[in-house]
C-alpha cells in the first residue's frame, strides 16, 4: 500500500464519455488502488470531454470531471485517452495533446486507417507515445504481440474476424438458416449492429482493422482507401448451402498477406470461405479472432471479445499502464518502428482458391464445356459438386454446379468468371468467393 | 539498409545447441540482415555453449562457432540466451551472466519454476533484464500479453493446454477410441512423446508452466511443489465414454486462479471435463492454447504451436529483440513487476464442478441412494446418465451411473466420494473427474 503523499501522480485526460470512455472512467476511479500499488504512481483522472456533461451515462462520475471544454482536459495531461470515434475533432485534438507533451492512448480506428501516419510521426517528433490496441479486436491483445513478440519472425498473412457484427450475422445464417435480412435485424434488436449497419455490413469497419493490423505486420504505414472491401449483404443461403456442401464455413475475414513476386502486401476484406476445422471457424457470435501465419510461429490464433465496453477498456488500460510505467522509468520513449516501404499490390496479384456456384443447363457436355474454360485460363478444379435447381423447369433443366479451385491467381479467375458467363449453357454464375485456409 | 561501420552491435551468447538452439542461431544468421534493419543494430552470435563441440546438429554454423568453454560465450555478452534445459548447470550459469550485467533470455520452465524467484531477483538487483516468453506454450506469445496488456485488467483465472505430447494423446483416445499406451505409442513413434513419458504424461511438465503463468497474472512467485498434480496415465476409454455422453471432452488443464474466501491462488493440473464448445475443446492434436478470465477483458484465448525448434525460437527471438530495442534507446531497465503476496491455498478450497462415475448394482432404490450421499455432504446433482455395464452378470445386475454436479467445494466433493465408495450398493467409483467452462 502506498500514502498519497510519497507517491507520484500523472495526469489523465479522457476524451468521450461513451460505451468505452464509461467504463475506462468506472476502472480509474474503482481500482484506483490497485493500479497504484501495481504501477507505484497514482493515475489520477483529471476531467472528461464530452459534448454534453450533463447527459445521463452508463457510468457517471461526479459532475465536475464532466466538460465541454476540451482545453481543462488537455491541460497539464501526461496521458490523454481519446475515445470519440470519429476523424474530427478527434484528429485535431490528438494532435494538440502531442504537441502539448501528452502521450495518447485511443482505439479510434477510422482516425488510425485514415491519418494514422500523421499521428505516428508527429508522436516521434515529439518524443511521446501513441498507443492503439483497442482499435483492433476489442480487448484481444493483438497490436503488441504482433509488434513485440513476433518481432524476430516474418509474418507471412494475418487473417481476421474482427467485426462482430458480421460474424453474429453470419453465425445466425449457418447455424439457424437465416436469411441476411432477418439476421441483420436479429442483431439489431440485440444491439450487436447499428441501425444504419453499413459501416459494419460493407466492411468499412473491418478494412479499417486490416489497415491497422498490417502496419504492425509490414513495417508500412497503410490506409482504408488500400484496403480491396467486399461485404457481406450479397451473401444467399445458396452460397450458405454450397459452402455448407463443400466442408466450408463463410466468414467474413480481414486478410494483409506479403506476396515477394511481385514484392508487396495484399489487404482485403471479403466473405471467405473456410474449412470447417480451421480455428478460425469456431469463432461464433460477436466474437474476434486474428490468425496469424508466420514463418517460425507457423500458426498463431488470438480470441476475444471484440468489442463491449469492460473489454474494449481492458485494452485501454493496458497501454495507459504500459505508458506509466515508461514514463516512472523515466527513460527516453519508445524510438519509433523501424520503417520500411512495402508496395500496397492490387488484389489482382493475390493467389488463392475460389468456390464459383453457376446455374446451367443439366444436359450432357456441359459440365465439360464449363470445365475447359477454366482450363483455358490455367485455373485448375479441385471439386466439383452437383445439386438440384429449385427454379428448374420441365422446358429448361437446370442444376446448380459448384466448383472449387486449386490455387490460382486472382486476375485468371477474374478472366475465367468472364468466360464462364459467355457460355451458352451458363444460365448464371450465382457467386464466386475466395477459399483460405489449409 | 545499414552499413556495417555506422551500425552499433550487442554480442549475443548462445547457450545450447538442441532442438531449439539451432533455429534461434539459424535466424541470427540467416535473417541477421533483416534483422539488423529492424533494430537498428547488429545482433552479434559470439559463441555457442555446447557439451560436445564436434557433434552433429539439426542446423549446423561454422565449427568455431561451437565451444565447450562456457566462459567463452559469457564474455562480453550483452545478451544470453540460455536453451539448455535443466535446473543444472543452467541456474549457475545464468546467475554468473546477470552478475556480469548480462541480460537474459531462457525457455527452461523446469528452471523457472523451481529457482525463478532468486532468478528475478538477480536479476532486478543487476538493473537486467530477465525474459522468458519461450518457457510456456513455445510460439504463443503469452507471458508478454499477460504482463502487459493486462496490466490495467484483474486476472480471475488462467486454463491452459500447455504439454502438447498429452493434448496429441487424449485427443487420439477422444477421436480413434485408441487406448492410453496404443496413443501413448503412436505419441512416441511420431516423436510426439520422449522414451521416458513421465514428466509430459504425469503432469509435471504442465506444472511447471501452471506455476510461470500464475506468476505473471498475479504478481507472485510460485513454485512447481505448490502446483496440485495429477497426470493422464490413469484415463480409460470408460472415462471417455462417459465424458462425450455428456457432451464433455477430457484435456490436461493447468489452472491458476484466484480466489477471494479465503483470499489467495490455487494451482492445479489434472485430466479436466470441457463442454465440446469451449474454445479450448477444439485445441487438437499438440497445439497449446491459454484461456484467460479477467474482470474485464471477459474471455480471451491465445492458440499456436506448443513446441518445436523454429516456433519455440520464435519466441526466444521476440524477448531478445526487445531487450536489444530497449539497451539502444539508452534507458534504465524494466522495472521489477511490483510485487504482491497472495497466499497458494490447497486444492480443497476450490470450487467447480465434478463427475463422478460409479459402478453400483441395477436395482430400485439405487439411484436415490447414491443421490442422497451426495445431498448429505451438500453437492447437487446436475445430470446423471446411466449405461450399460460389460461387466454386468445374471447374480449381480450393475450398472454405470454417471453423475454431473453443479460447483462444489472440493473438500466437501472428497467426503462425498468417501461416503459414497462405503455405499453397499456400490460396487466401485471408477472415476472422478474436475469440470470446467461454462
Amino acid at each position: 500500500m502506498t500514502t498519497a503523499s510519497d507517491t507520484p501522480a500523472l495526469n489523465i485526460g479522457l476524451l468521450g464519455g461513451g460505451t468505452v470512455g464509461s467504463q475506462v472512467a468506472r476502472i480509474l476511479t474503482e481500482d484506483a488502488e490497485a493500479l497504484t500499488e501495481r504501477i507505484g504512481a497514482k493515475l489520477q483522472l483529471t476531467g472528461i470531454y464530452v459534448r454534453n456533461p450533463h447527459a445521463t451515462r452508463d457510468y457517471q462520475l461526479d459532475a465536475h470531471y464532466y466538460t465541454d471544454n476540451v482545453d481543462e482536459v488537455l491541460d497539464g495531461a501526461d496521458i490523454i485517452i481519446e475515445l470519440m470515434g470519429g476523424v474530427e475533432p478527434a484528429r485535431e485534438i490528438i494532435l494538440r495533446a502531442i504537441d502539448q507533451g501528452a502521450n495518447v492512448v485511443t482505439g479510434n480506428k477510422a482516425l488510425l486507417a485514415t491519418h494514422g501516419n500523421e499521428l505516428y510521426e508527429a508522436a516521434a517528433k515529439a518524443g511521446v507515445q501513441l498507443s492503439f490496441e483497442a482499435s483492433v479486436g476489442g480487448a484481444i491483445p493483438i497490436l503488441r504481440p504482433l509488434r513485440d513478440s513476433l518481432s524476430g519472425d516474418k509474418v507471412n498473412r494475418i487473417m481476421g474476424i474482427v467485426n462482430g457484427t458480421t460474424n453474429y450475422i453470419l453465425d445466425q445464417m449457418d447455424t439457424t438458416g437465416a436469411s441476411f435480412h432477418d439476421a441483420l435485424a436479429e442483431a439489431q434488436r440485440l444491439g450487436y449492429a447499428e441501425a444504419d449497419p453499413a459501416a459494419d455490413v460493407e466492411g468499412e469497419d473491418a478494412a479499417a482493422k486490416a489497415a491497422i493490423l498490417a502496419h504492425l505486420a509490414f513495417h508500412t504505414p497503410f490506409t482504408l482507401d488500400q484496403v480491396y472491401t467486399e461485404g457481406i449483404s450479397k451473401i444467399s443461403d445458396l452460397d450458405h448451402k454450397a459452402a455448407a456442401n463443400a466442408g466450408y464455413i463463410i466468414k467474413l475475414l480481414a486478410i494483409a498477406e506479403q506476396l515477394d513476386d511481385p514484392a508487396g502486401v495484399v489487404l482485403r476484406v471479403h466473405p471467405t470461405l473456410l474449412p470447417r476445422d480451421h480455428p478460425l471457424a469456431s469463432v461464433r457470435g460477436a466474437y474476434n479472432a486474428v490468425f496469424i501465419e508466420a514463418e517460425n510461429a507457423d500458426e498463431l490464433m488470438f480470441y476475444g471479445p471484440g468489442a463491449g465496453g469492460a473489454a474494449t477498456a481492458s485494452a485501454v488500460m493496458g497501454d495507459v499502464i504500459s505508458i506509466a510505467k515508461r514514463k516512472l522509468r523515466g527513460g527516453p520513449g519508445r524510438t519509433h518502428t523501424a520503417r520500411r516501404d512495402l508496395a500496397c499490390l492490387d488484389i489482382g496479384e493475390t493467389t488463392t482458391r475460389y468456390m464459383m456456384v453457376v446455374r446451367a443447363a443439366d444436359a450432357p457436355g456441359v459440365l465439360a464445356k464449363v470445365a475447359g474454360t477454366f482450363a483455358e485460363h490455367g485455373v485448375s478444379i479441385k471439386s466439383m459438386n452437383q445439386t438440384v435447381d429449385e427454379t428448374s423447369s420441365e422446358d429448361h433443366k437446370t442444376a446448380l454446379l459448384a466448383f472449387i479451385t486449386h490455387r490460382a491467381k486472382e486476375s485468371e479467375l477474374a478472366k475465367t468468371l468472364e468466360a464462364t458467363k459467355t457460355l451458352d449453357v451458363v444460365d448464371e454464375v450465382l457467386s464466386v468467393m475466395r477459399v483460405e485456409g489449409k
